[in-house]
Formats: structure tokens, C-alpha cells, sequence
């Protein structure tokens, strides 16, 4: 396991620096005269942090241990604000956490957990947002999650075509009921109850992946992070060079205003951070750089 | 009780008709020349709502009854955006719900609330925000709640002490431990756990207020709207001219952003809206206009 552990955490740092590095190229790429094309490319900003540090902080749960390291780029041309988290922790749940989750029972509430997040927010309205995160977690058993979402401003349907099909390509050759299960558990997941109106155009979730076979749910939680990592740089590029409108610009900005409700009412992992005594700058860090309620 | 439910409400929307006509006031005040000065004066715009249209729009409760009216004054000189709600409501909680509201066993779940609540959100960083409510419930029992809480971007001595000074007039002679309860229950409720960190500059928060005599009760609740009316509209006159730096402004909307953090993340009456198929239009209202993340 230890050497399991070890694989799942590099393959996390390995796929952060292809992803960064994805993006930086594209921050290259602006046509001169685009908005935002007079700025300098934008660059990755990294910070590692301390579980430990943070918890003591906090007055959290001095067990805590590991870290992480938060990766930010801001005001580039292209993307206006990414987040991409990597952290490897462990420790133990509190008693009444440790009965949701599966076996921890097993462990004492002892777990470890290793993954990456990254949500992009981009400065043109006509580019799709996005979020990914895969992770491994160990408790008295072990298992694989994540996802992607795309959010688009205004869908194009092509754009929500290649990216299912990015994923149901690299999804099927485990097996062919995977993509429909992952792709409805993400609809039903990002969806905002209180508008009654999905957070974007959906993609893949799943939790709890233990087949029995390690090497394989590794090897398709690694087939998840390089199908995103095929698929929305092109989806980038497609859209990039585009002209927007003041008032495309503006819907962006309410469409955002939606996503950080999800985020802060909703999603899992924010309020887990928020409610645990987690750096708020990294669990925040998926907030939009702007946003409207007019 | 029928009496004193309708006097309560007519005073709530008393109330409402004074805050908004004192606001216009403002509006019209601000000096030529001054940033927004060119707009037309604000006017708040009115909207009725019907519980059980709403309700049953959301698929909710079909049992609940009652209205309200939206007030929402927007893109003022002065005022970037105000909300003003009133409501009065009936209904019956949910059997899991009711166990956690005083009375409701006795009254096997009915229950009756009336109120108004504001937020505004200002142009000038200089100009503190604002968040007022004041209502009446009734299940088996009938008390009285509310509160006000100043949001400045940055911190005026003076500001801070006169809006507390405000409340202690209107409480102490009511009884003099009140304004120290309240005040402690305010700067309690209105802060931001996962940043460490006070929404604002506190206020008043008080609920279940029923000493046994509900004319007193009410009358207090009628006199923390009266002091809310005579200090905040000062406040907005003492600093709605000052000039202010485009840095000031970014931090207006980066501490817009940790109220929006509150409001969605901690804020009762917000998440028990959301959460019980309120209208969201009208359950977000408090959201600032425009905020930021970087």
C-alpha cells in the first residue's frame, strides 16, 4: 500500500505540471490586439502549505499531518484566475465523520488521502469554465473519486460533445456502464436545487471506485486526468480567439455568481474544508475572480 | 393575537415605506461632479410574491400560505443595490423542523412570521454596507427577533460607536442588560469562522424576545427599526461625498466577496430559504451587486 500510495501521489504532482504547463502555452498564444493580449503571459504562482501548520492555526485537530502545494495563476491573458490544488494528508475523522465514510471503521477513522483539484475561470465569456479533481483515499479500505464539469456561458453543443466524449472514450475500455453512470452522477451532483438549474453542462463524476483491481482503477483515474488534459486545451483554443460582447461579459459574470452559490451551499469538498479548519485560500480557492448579482 | 399579528405586520411595512423614502431622500443628494452622479436618482422597485405560488412553482409544501414584497433599489447614485423584503407567512414545519422552533409541539407544527429585511450594498467603499430585520413569530408561543450589523470596508471609530450608541438609546430603556446581550449575540452570529474573521463591525442580534408583555416587545422591536432608520441614513450623509481610490474599491468588493462567504455559507435565514424552496430571487436579495475573489 505504501508503494500505492506513493504512485497515486506523484501521478497527482506529475499531472498539476502538465496541466500548468498546458496552460501556460496557451497564455502564449493570444492573437495580438485580443483583450488582455497587452498583459504578460500568465505563470503558475506556487505555494506549498503544511497541514499541520494550518490545522494548529486553526485549533483543528492537531493529528492532522501532510501538505499540499496551491498553484495560482491570475490575470493572465487567457485565463483570468486558475486554482490548482495537490495535497497528500492523513490523520483520523472525528467519530461522528468516521461512520459516513467507508471504512473507517476498519481503520480507527485513520486515513490518508492524495489528489489534485483545479477549477479555471477564463476572461472570455465564450470560453467554458471548467473543474477537475481525482484523488485516492485510504481507510480501512481504499478507493478513487473525481470528476470534470464543463460550464460554459452559453452552451455549444459541439464543445459538450467532445468533452463526454473525451471522457466516455476513456472510460469505456474498463467498462462500457461507466460513462453513463459517472456522466448522470455528475449531472445530479452539480446541480443548483434552489434555481432548479444544472451549475454547467455536466461531464463525469464518480467515488468510490474499488473494482479490487488497484492497478486498474489507478490506471483509469490516470485515462480521467489525461482525457481532461486532451480535451479542454482544445476546447480553449477553439474559443479563445473569439470577439465577446459587453453583455456576454456581464452574463459570465452572474453565471459565476451561480457557481460560487454551488461551491459554498453545496459542494462537498468546500464545506468539509470550510467546517474542518482547512486553509481558506486553498479551499477557496475554486471562487470565481468576479462576480455579479445585480 | 389576530390584532396584534396584523399591527406587527402593518408596522413592518410601515417601516418599509419610511426606509425606502428615506433612502430616495439620499439619493437625490449626492453633489454634482460626484463618481455616479450623472445616473438618475434611485428608486426602489416593487414586486409582490405569493407563498403558494412560489411554493408550488418549487414542488415545496403546498400548505404554506402568505406574501410578501420585494423593494429593490438598483444601480443608485448612492446605492449600488438595496433589497427591502417584507413578508407574513403561515404554514405548518416540517415534524423534523419543528422540533427545534420554540412552541411548535403545542401548536403541532403551524406557525405565522412576519417581518422586513434589508441589505444595501453601496457605491463608495467609504459608505458602510448594512443588514437590518426585525419580525414577529408565532407557533404555540409569539416572540419577537432581529438586528442590524454595520459593514464598513474599513473601520471609522466613530461610525462604529454612534451606530452602537443608536441601539443602546433604543434598548436600555427597555432593560439595560439587553444591549450588552445583544450586542455580544450580534458580533457572535456575524462572524466568518473558516477566515477567522468578523463579517463587519457588529450590532444588535436578539431573538425569542418574549418577556410577557407583547405590547413592550413590541414596541422595542418598533423602536431597533426607528434607531436603524435615524442612524444609518446619518452615516450614509456623513461619508457619501468623501472621494475614494480605485484600490479602496477593490477591497470593497474582495470584502463583499467574505459577506457573500457568510451569507451562503452560515446565514440561517439564507440557508433555511434556500433549503425550503423559498424564491431565490428573493432569498439572495442580500447578495452584493458585484464582488470579487482574486
Amino acid at each position: 500500500m505504501e508503494d500505492r500510495k506513493a504512485r497515486a501521489s506523484a501521478w497527482f504532482r506529475d499531472l498539476r505540471d502538465r496541466i500548468c504547463a498546458a496552460f501556460e502555452e496557451i497564455e502564449a498564444e493570444l492573437d495580438p490586439g485580443q483583450p488582455h493580449a497587452d498583459l504578460p503571459p500568465g505563470k503558475f504562482e506556487r505555494k506549498k502549505w503544511n497541514r499541520q501548520d494550518e490545522a494548529a492555526d486553526a485549533g483543528a485537530n492537531p493529528e492532522l499531518g501532510g501538505g499540499g502545494e496551491m498553484g495560482i495563476l491570475r490575470e493572465g491573458r487567457v485565463f483570468e484566475k486558475v486554482g490548482v490544488n495537490i495535497s497528500t494528508v492523513h490523520g483520523h475523522f472525528s467519530p461522528q465523520f468516521a461512520k459516513e465514510i467507508p471504512g473507517a471503521d476498519a481503520s480507527d477513522g485513520a486515513f490518508w488521502a492524495s489528489g489534485i483539484s483545479l477549477v479555471a475561470h477564463m476572461r472570455s465569456p465564450k470560453v467554458p469554465a471548467v473543474h477537475m479533481n481525482t484523488r485516492m483515499i485510504v481507510t480501512g479500505r481504499s478507493w478513487f473519486g473525481g470528476g470534470s464539469d464543463l460550464n460554459p456561458m452559453v452552451e455549444v453543443a459541439q464543445d459538450t460533445a467532445d468533452f463526454h466524449q473525451a471522457f466516455k472514450a476513456a472510460l469505456d475500455p474498463y467498462d462500457p456502464a461507466y460513462y453513463p453512470r459517472f456522466k448522470a452522477w455528475c449531472d445530479d451532483y452539480f446541480f443548483i436545487k434552489h434555481r432548479g438549474e444544472a451549475r454547467g453542462v455536466g461531464g463525469v463524476f464518480y467515488d468510490y471506485l474499488d473494482s479490487g483491481d488497484w492497478e486498474r482503477d489507478f490506471n483509469l483515474t490516470r485515462d480521467v486526468g489525461a482525457a481532461f488534459l486532451a480535451i479542454y486545451p482544445e476546447l480553449v483554443r477553439r474559443h479563445m480567439q473569439e470577439p465577446w460582447s459587453e453583455a456576454e461579459r456581464e452574463w459570465q459574470l452572474v453565471k459565476r455568481g451561480r457557481y460560487a452559490e454551488f461551491n459554498l451551499v453545496y459542494d462537498r469538498g468546500t464545506r468539509f474544508g470550510l467546517m474542518t479548519g482547512g486553509n481558506p485560500e486553498a479551499v477557496l480557492m475554486s471562487l470565481p475572480p468576479e462576480a455579479k448579482w445585480p
